[in-house]
């Protein structure tokens, strides 16, 4: 397969976007939107870096890629639209192998009503893949970082360090209960683009997606809100069956793993009756976790731990460039 | 150097354009524009397919990959307003040199007022760049491949093979004329952005930017307008030092040698007077090469040779995933 005709291969045959204008086929797409502000985001993710073909099938690989771009556009409260895909391709992956990676890509796009616009194929020594997905919302309606405030309510969706739980089941072979569903979460993440756009009515909210684990996303919306924020370790949501792992694990998981693609969210204390009522009404699970403290220039996170003890929870995120 | 203060390095100060509402530091970047069409495009280069250090230096990777970017835009007609960035660093990439890689693209977007909204860093064992950039454009103004119209005149802006010849002098030691005209023209190509903006008022204007050869370029415009187009090769412009190369490398660089990132167009011969003043008023070469001859579903390039003779013109662009 010449790169023309994989590129007929992976177009759509029409598109899911009345707002699309041209797709895929010529120097740029182009698109048109009424009175509405756009978003973008923009990520990349490489072989053995980021996924490992011995947990992952490419199918998997691709879902989970746009799965995190759409994430990222439900958590600054807009609806996604559109994707383009840049994709860089070694010699030990076949062309079938490169298609299901868009089909995952297309069978989560579908879902959302989402469209592939346009992107890039080449050819490298490892798979890289640059997602880049674009999303519409109400004028300043936007949900940032810096959009908490003191005495709000922290929470989240539904549970924390399911991904991390998959991945440890998929490098670990044994037996383990519901492990299904913990692989599930750690192949098939589900963005909570339904559950942000309902939350629509909610004057003033902050939002943040879970890629990194909420010790590094609590940290970013307290520096960008300059506020402190104090989590209550007893009130992380768990899978009830992450209690089968050792608690070392489990701490780990629930404060530091990432690819939960869960949100973490500040809201004021009044609304916080109607985000649960909302998450209700979409059968998903929120959670308070705990509270913004204080407006606060040095901008901390602390985390009451189960015995009582208050200690600073810090990034340790995944961070790609230390060295 | 940590990913959080590598991207505090790279962010701008401030934003060049007013439409940008909040650039890098959330999950998205989110902007706002009036009346107008969005145009994207993104593309991927990779090193030691693209580029190799020993003929770019980092900053030149990054200016020729904006501006290859820059080039899809506009061949689309449009303004280019944002970019962003998604890098894989291999181990044996300092800080620094990534660094100069950003101020590459900087200087260039600076140029075209053009402002960096988002994007990732990654760690990777090849270094990767796939960049998204927007721009904006009047509604139903795209210039498309598709416009071409039977008797439209074809051309070209300033000179064919300048690029390749570069590439040649770098990786070919010895005594050339000109040869930083040339070199300059590999490492730091300029888009044809402020042409493609002064032909605003020309209602119909097929355009398509040179990344693969014309011979590559052309069989576009002819597939996608259902046309067939005769293209002279003694009207292809080149440099008058191009000479000093062999007959065959010339033919080869100003047929189908890439990365000139010049716009082959076709314009209604009536139109034709217009484009040439326009061109006039920027300093900007633009010649005629050819012709679109008839309606034809078969859409076929044909060349006709110094000699007289007239042949088809294939695509013979450089096909990334033939294997």
């Amino acid at each position: 397969m010449d790169e023309f005709s994989f590129i007929k291969s992976i177009q759509q045959g029409s598109y899911r976007q009345p707002s699309v204008i041209h797709g895929i086929g010529d120097d740029a797409a182009v698109f048109r939107l009424h009175n509405q502000d756009v978003v973008t985001a923009k990520d990349m993710v490489v072989e053995n870096v980021h996924f490992a073909r011995n947990t992952m099938e490419p199918y998997h690989i691709g879902y989970k890629a746009l799965a995190a771009n759409l994430s990222d556009i439900a958590a600054m409260g807009a609806k996604p639209a559109y994707y383009l895909v840049a994709i860089s391709i070694p010699n030990n992956w076949s062309m079938e192998e490169i298609k299901m990676i868009y089909i995952g890509m297309n069978d989560l796009a579908q879902q959302y009503h989402v469209d592939l616009i346009g992107g890039d194929t080449v050819s490298g020594t490892e798979l890289v893949i640059s997602i880049t997905v674009i999303g519409f919302v109400g004028k300043d309606k936007v949900r940032l970082r810096s959009h908490a405030k003191e005495d709000d309510i922290v929470f989240v969706t539904e549970t924390l360090g399911d991904s991390q739980a998959g991945f440890y089941i998929l490098n670990h072979s044994g037996k383990y209960i519901e492990e299904d569903y913990f692989i599930r979460r750690h192949q098939l993440p589900s963005p909570r683009v339904e559950f942000s756009l309902a939350l629509h009515p909610i004057v003033r909210l902050c939002l943040n997606d879970i890629s990194d684990g909420i010790g590094s996303e609590a940290n970013e919306i307290a520096e960008a809100s300059q506020v402190s924020i104090l989590i209550e370790e007893e009130r992380l949501p768990v899978h009830h069956n992450l209690k089968q792992f050792e608690d070392s694990l489990q701490y780990k998981w629930k404060l530091f793993g990432g690819e939960d693609y869960e949100l973490i969210g500040t809201v004021s204390k009044k609304d916080w009756d109607q985000v649960q009522a909302i998450a209700e009404q979409l059968h998903i699970r929120v959670t308070k976790i705990g509270l913004v403290t204080s407006k606060s220039a040095t901008a901390e996170v602390y985390l009451k731990s189960k015995n009582g003890r208050i200690e600073r929870l810090d990034k340790k995120g995944y961070n790609h460039l230390s060295r």
